[in-house]
């Protein structure tokens, strides 16, 4: 199921934003246009856009201001989506091949600054020096936390909260955007504008816990590509940190993470997901994550009881249980 | 000599312009900030902040309005450079290792971002749409014209328009809206703004052609980078395209351009370099220059005589005829 069908009414609207994303990329002719089609069409959960359109429900909602914030923020996302690839060096996503992957390196760096470019225009569109100021903050929160990923890459001795502070930058800080800009877009009370930010927060953290669960759990016929993509890269993730603290596998996984970041072979990779599997870290990621949820959800308390409020909690559930 | 000591008046303000330059960079530990502490060192002409205030000259000049636009377009010129160094694969520039060779190319590639995102952050303080419209449209102009700059690498059937299409996304348009801007940021009239912008279009284009003239003519201890680089890496610049024209000489280029494309080693290169150098696509190259040189002045010929004026028909000379 398509986590979007669980907002009928927000279909057409939803539609309206894809068709202004598409019309963003498509002025250029030339490989850029191609790359950006082709990203385009590999399609994506559009979490942002989403996220923007319902926070306007809780001002004054008006598709014209919002369309413009939500598009920019999926643009943000794809940009940054298409420099990690070339840094995880990624040949598949959502199942097609990746920029890098079908053209090179070369073009995926200047796809990605081109489609950044493109988000600057739709922002400066908007004549709002708030929105602005808060999105540029969040890119340069996006860059120290894909730095600090890089920077611990095989780093066994990381700690729960390296990782949390790291993916509260890569993840959770864009997401609490959204939901803040739709509000602010859409003229709402500051504190509900706050409350928003709080809520996309922590959807944001058990967003990025939930992702980097399944990259252990799920398929790769799910997944849109192979599991173990996080650990052969080097990024040592939530249910990793809790496994190492097993002194019965401890020994065992430091091996086989030293093994893969001296590039002795994929077989590693595996026998380290089985580990990570039977251990109890998977667990103890996915009761953090539900705990986040639950924090989503307090701040929802706070808001006026519309039915934007129920989607919000709708929302939050879908992410903390889908599969991928 | 340092092109800027041509500009007494200029240095206590470029001097504050680099201050808040280092100022925007240093916010951050971690690697990010080491990356860009080694870029600034790197230092640079500064081209465009000193650009920028030389055209504020042109209305009411005021440091505080002109420094933040002076850092966002030398951020951007930083950011893009960063960029080009994964693409180049270049080891060297300014005679320091570059962020891609000091570190490696992912770090390259979210300090490049980094940087970028810094830009915005600052021209998000400025509450002036225009600028900030001008500035990302002129970013995703940079980033086609480096997309076809890839797309022409070995292209040896690339005709002088192509590459004057190229070089003027890549190059001249950010050096044009540089003049535009210090203008528009000192309510300047518009059409002194215009002329401005015309100005530093037509210099942009003599300093492109001029970076790749010196590329061929110029040594290794001038250049801060081994000569040959562009070809090397399968940039036809302007001087290899009229040497191409040569039929003394074609039939031999083209099959040490190949070889280059094929990897097979580095003497092509040198061989290259000499034929260029011998033959009259030097002399063309220059000239055509020297042709944006003179349109350059012109522009400025409808501007107010004011010692500006004559500061900027300075520096169309000294970007013309530098060597290095």
């Amino acid at each position: 199921m398509n986590w979007l069908d669980l907002y009928v009414e927000l279909k057409p609207d939803l539609a309206f934003v894809e068709n202004e994303l598409e019309r963003s990329l498509q002025t250029d002719r030339g490989l850029l246009g191609e790359a950006a089609a082709h990203l385009l069409k590999a399609g994506g959960k559009r979490v942002r856009p989403a996220l923007v359109l319902v926070s306007g429900r809780f001002g004054r909602y008006s598709l014209e201001r919002l369309a413009p914030v939500a598009v920019a923020l999926e643009l943000i996302h794809m940009g940054s989506l298409v420099h990690d690839d070339v840094i995880d060096d990624a040949d598949v996503r959502r199942g097609r091949l990746t920029v890098k992957s079908k053209w090179d390196n070369r073009v995926a760096m200047y796809t990605g600054d081109y489609i950044f470019a493109k988000a600057l225009m739709t922002i400066a569109e908007l004549d709002n020096p708030d929105i602005h100021r808060i999105l540029s903050r969040a890119m340069v929160q996006m860059c120290l936390g894909e730095m600090e990923q890089i920077r611990h890459f095989f780093e066994t001795g990381q700690t729960v909260r390296d990782y949390l502070k790291r993916i509260r930058r890569k993840t959770a800080l864009l997401i609490a955007v959204s939901c803040q800009l739709g509000a602010l877009a859409a003229d709402a009370p500051p504190p509900v504008a706050a409350r928003l930010y709080r809520y996309g927060y922590n959807i944001g953290m058990a967003f990025q816990i939930r992702d980097d669960i399944l990259d252990i759990t799920g398929t790769e016929e799910r997944l849109g590509k192979p599991p173990g993509s996080d650990i052969r890269q080097g990024n040592i993730t939530l249910p990793y940190i809790y496994s190492l603290q097993d002194e019965t596998r401890r020994g065992r996984m430091l091996a086989l993470i030293r093994g893969l970041r001296d590039g002795e072979g994929e077989d590693g990779a595996a026998e380290l997901l089985r580990l990570v599997r039977e251990s109890g870290g998977i667990r103890r990621a996915e009761s953090l994550s539900a705990r986040y949820v639950e924090k989503a959800r307090e701040a929802l308390g706070g808001l006026p009881d519309v039915p934007a409020r129920r989607w919000l909690s709708d929302i939050s559930l879908f992410l903390a249980n889908r599969d991928h």
